[in-house]
């Protein structure tokens, strides 16, 4: 069955679809994504993925007003693509459109290219249970890491070193501090208290960043939203990345350093059962065994 | 008559050139780019353009070893263009190819994604002789200024800025030194020796800068790689700013300081004239009247 994708109001097989190398997302970077999970058809915290979008849009000044009518085309993308019964994800980029190419925003007013795909996506079963291995690098990111920006070659270049590394993600360090992995956000536990990098411009507030906030709170466990010192690592006993793709991610070893006995600690497995208690319906939990 | 384009092996006019959104110098800036000036036809320092290409391409780790046969595909762009008795540009932007979007580079061999455009670029002939006003901003791009890629969204939302406040440029402050403007590199004069920002990660090391060491050089004029510090540029008595498109363009005002009184420097007239015999065949200073 060939992929059915959206563009600029109309679904079309994948090879369909084209756009113009003029378009300021291809020569700019000018523009904006989410990548949004659906669970069986049901979408994962919509509409923090909406005010996000909405924020980054803002940011990068693009005027796009029809955010509300997203849910149905996310909707039809999953249909069309018979996504509905899986675990799927939604991938949405907006951009400034396509003009002559200047580097100030064109005067006229531009046209938004609406690109959006759906897609299969397994929760990565093996992972989430064993834990996975990261390295880390300097964070060489620009000082918006807050906008969801396609302006992603750092994050990509980082990345693949981690692969190259036999690694699943890379953690940033900006003076001292991580600050969150190229495509997830990053926290450590101390005490039974779990800490992360507080929002603001050095890191992309992620979406699963809020459901382990709100799981925290339930369960009674504190968050301390505060920079880990990447020199202090050896004084917390656990580590878990958090993303719409991750999940929750335990990491049971940062570069050479290993954390308790290369198994996923205790806070993480209460995180991660919370969570998946809310996203597949209680079925994780026998199948990830945790 | 119809732009001509280079896409992929193809000469094609613009709007029969297309590309797939898969692109991922469309979903992650994942590629690099030059502009050439070309003077009645001839290339300005050609193959210093291509040198620094093809450091950019091995920044990111693109592979693409057709740099030889680009000079053929930009003639004839020129011709096809019939820009080949006027002053003209190339944009030349190489992608790593497209793929089914990973943060990682794909494992498959990509085919690079080549596109090129030829365009009218006359002289900025009143500004060049007036000299521009331009406003300061923070510098809060990447740590990897000296790769040209793609990923231009924060020179593109800093340099709106300066448009909006009715500017021609922004210079970009880090830790109190001027690195370089959104577009241009940058120069200041003080008792008739010029100070730039040395070469390295923090700017994007200009063809035209390279002329200018030259000129300097042929004209014993000191040139001295050391960062200005902004709030000493009241120590400065002229200011300028180099670039494909900028050339030697005089500053006359950084936000609301103005150099001497106003007008384009002693120094910055000599360099001017110089670059301009190179490049005008000493047309340009009866036109520009320096």
């Amino acid at each position: 069955m060939p992929e059915i994708v959206y563009l600029n109001g109309f679904f079309l097989t994948k090879n369909k679809a084209l756009i113009s190398p003029d378009d300021r997302g291809f020569n700019f970077a000018d523009g904006v994504y989410e990548v949004i999970r659906y669970y069986k058809g049901q979408p994962f915290l919509f509409d923090e993925h909406i005010r996000r979008l909405e924020r980054s849009l803002n940011a990068v000044k693009i005027v796009f007003n029809d955010t509300h009518e997203l849910q149905n085309i996310f909707n039809r993308l999953i249909l069309e693509n018979r996504l509905n019964n899986l675990y799927a994800g939604i991938y949405l980029q907006i951009t400034r459109g396509s003009a002559k190419r200047t580097h100030h925003f064109p005067k006229e007013n531009l046209q938004c290219t609406i690109y959006a795909t759906a897609f299969e996506k397994k929760p990565m079963l093996k992972q989430l249970k064993t834990g996975i291995k990261v390295i880390s690098r300097p964070d060489i990111r620009w000082l918006r890491c807050d906008i969801k920006s396609i302006a992603l070659l750092p994050n990509t270049l980082i990345f693949q070193e981690a692969v190259e590394h036999g690694a699943d993600e890379c953690i940033l360090i900006r003076q001292g501090n991580i600050t969150e992995g190229t495509h997830s956000n990053a926290f450590a536990v101390k005490n039974n208290k779990v800490y992360t990098h507080p929002d603001g411009n050095l890191i992309l507030s992620g979406i699963t960043r809020i459901a382990v906030r709100k799981i925290c709170s339930e369960l009674n466990i504190e968050l301390i939203e505060e920079p880990v010192k990447q020199h202090e690592i050896h004084n917390y006993s656990e580590f878990f990345l958090t993303g719409t793709g991750n999940e929750i991610m335990p990491v049971v070893q940062i570069d050479n350093y290993i954390f308790g006995n290369g198994i996923p600690g205790k806070i993480t497995r209460e995180i991660q059962r919370a969570f998946f208690k809310h996203t597949y319906e209680q079925l994780a939990g026998e199948i990830i065994g945790i």
